[in-house]
């Protein structure tokens, strides 16, 4: 990213030299970004992250049917799950407000949404079905290629926000056969501030910024040239580090899992195998508002989160544990533990070590209470 | 910038220290942005760049109407100027589609808009004003102060893209009295990818990126913390350098214009003195699609742009020149000259030699085709 900030420095839709080597980089970062999430270069719009790639796919489809620019007797209806994030969730509130209709699929206790449930819930007047691949607190992975096929047998386009698999899992949008895809790269050791998304061609995304026509008239603004080299550079090593990192991953995770299982009311939340590599999420019975094993983790240099960052501070209860049944069992907060590359089997043990510690306490302070 | 990048890179919404050491030095990329253009912290939102600045800013006043949160009477029509940039005319045609009305005043022949025009212009419906407060071609001062004052006596709000003001001239948004205002880092030398939106308390801006509920829930997204940091760094450099800059800048620009003024058929696009300190724009009678002197300056190392930069391979006539009665006397096309505090009195001496030597030949050129 340096050599854009320090001379490469020149806006990418100048015509002259220096604008056509920043615009260079761009076009390489766009296909090194298409090669690893299974797309071709043309279909890569660079945003300024997943939030905004969310926000567009959603609004897109529904302008595209606003504006009678889709046909075939689709309707103002959607499909999502009651587990994705709120940039999927509160774009489909806004519509909700315009009269549009979103069906919420829920997904089972595991956190893991049925391909089944999907197919009925979309109609003959649906749009879209946006259901995300990797949830952001239980880490499960979603059977996006059998989503996918469930939405377009029934004539809607599928919406995928990949923020949470792209650089973790393998991600295919050509095999996955998915319509429109969201990426963020501050996911996957990337700059915060880019992301990208993806859109199946010809259907091209009607802008949701719009002004100077960069990125093929469907992203206006100048384009991020050191976000986006970063983002490239932090997605290949990501992939081409992904089968050895998944293995040493997953195994680190099991034994974080084995661990904090034996702490007395400790929960798994979702599917033991079918998430992420580096995702252990847990729930405690007995305990929520989980802010205070945040902090006694922290203060052993420990960095974890309670529900997702964006609603750290939030008092209520975590919508994906409301979403997968939690709530009926007294479960209202997790503790959500990502691990990468760079941990080991010794951080392992001084986590759980930790837990192991603070959980009783805990319990014992709040009983007082 | 980069120690956000290599060792304060957590989410400035974890709960975490690492978490909140991001959100200090964001939280102080606001003051200073805050105290560089006249707001208080709380008026500044963090964006990916002044389109998506300029986009928030019209489609949330819009929003606010059709939601109906804005009373009083307010209907659906618009005020700008013809010489914007896309970034405010593109969302203008969107609400256009929509049944919006869309009023364009047009600036004079000196490419300035008179805010008497401005007010004729508004209506008792008229939700919002946008003029710019520096053209992004012409770089005319625009009297920004009394078009937000003219909005006010008409009950509109008043928004002014700042994009090519700020760094630039002294940035005023209290002493302006606007509602809403655009700005760019990449304009005063900071990174790419990074803007802020002025919005006026208790105005919150409705958002055009909904999701986490980050920027008091205006504008979703994991902050971009490296870029708000550069952003504000950049700006506070030339805040602080701004009057020996202009006192410097505006001598090198007064004397490429008189330089190059001596070449036959050679005309200053814009007023000769309301204009930004680093402006000189040129059109040239007898010569249109001015690419080819934009390579001739490139092959001495000179990066100029031919109208602005997000349409410089466009073949029609710059809409800038079109709304400000050029085309009328035959000029299509604009040569933008920006300097900066880099310049030397050298530098300017050898754009204009290259100029003297190139104009010639190219009208030479174009007569015997």
């Amino acid at each position: 990213m340096l050599p854009c900030h320090e001379s490469v420095y020149a806006n990418p839709s100048a015509i002259h030299r220096a604008g056509q080597d920043a615009k260079k980089l761009l076009e390489a970062a766009r296909r090194r970004v298409a090669d690893c999430v299974g797309a071709m270069p043309s279909e890569i719009f660079f945003t300024s992250g997943g939030t905004e790639s969310d926000n567009w796919a959603i609004m897109s489809a529904a302008a595209a049917v606003e504006t009678g620019l889709s046909g075939g007797g689709r309707g103002r209806h959607m499909v999502t799950s009651s587990f994705e994030h709120n940039a999927v969730l509160k774009p489909m509130e806004t519509l909700a407000s315009r009269g549009w209709e979103c069906t919420l699929v829920s997904p089972g206790k595991d956190g893991i949404v049925d391909p089944e449930e999907v197919a009925s819930a979309v109609r003959p007047d649906t749009v879209l079905v946006s259901v995300m691949a990797v949830n952001n607190v239980a880490g499960t992975v979603q059977p996006v290629k059998e989503m996918a096929a469930a939405a377009h047998a029934k004539g809607a386009i599928f919406h995928t926000d990949a923020v949470q698999a792209a650089g973790h899992i393998p991600v295919d949008a050509r095999g996955w056969n998915v319509d429109l895809m969201s990426i963020s790269a501050h996911k996957f050791h990337g700059p915060k501030g880019t992301g990208v998304l993806f859109a199946k061609i010809p259907r091209l995304p009607i802008p949701l910024i719009d002004g100077g026509g960069q990125e093929r008239g469907g992203r206006s603004g100048t384009e991020n040239v050191p976000g986006a080299v970063g983002m490239a550079e932090a997605l290949a090593e990501s992939v081409e580090r992904l089968d050895e990192d998944s293995v040493a991953l997953s195994a680190l995770r099991d034994r974080l899992i084995e661990r904090v299982l034996r702490i007395e009311g400790a929960v798994l939340v979702g599917h033991p195998t079918k998430r992420l590599p580096g995702n252990a999420c847990f729930a405690f019975r007995g305990l929520d508002g989980l802010a205070n094993i945040v902090a006694g983790l922290d203060e052993a240099g420990i960095e974890a989160s309670s529900g997702s960052a964006c609603s750290a501070s939030s008092k209520e209860a975590d919508h994906v544990l409301v979403a997968m049944g939690h709530l009926d069992i007294g479960l209202r907060h997790s503790l959500r533990i990502s691990l990468s590359r760079w941990n080991t089997p010794s951080d392992i043990e001084r986590i759980a070590d930790r837990l192991d510690e603070l959980i009783p306490i805990l319990k014992i302070h709040r009983s007082r209470h």
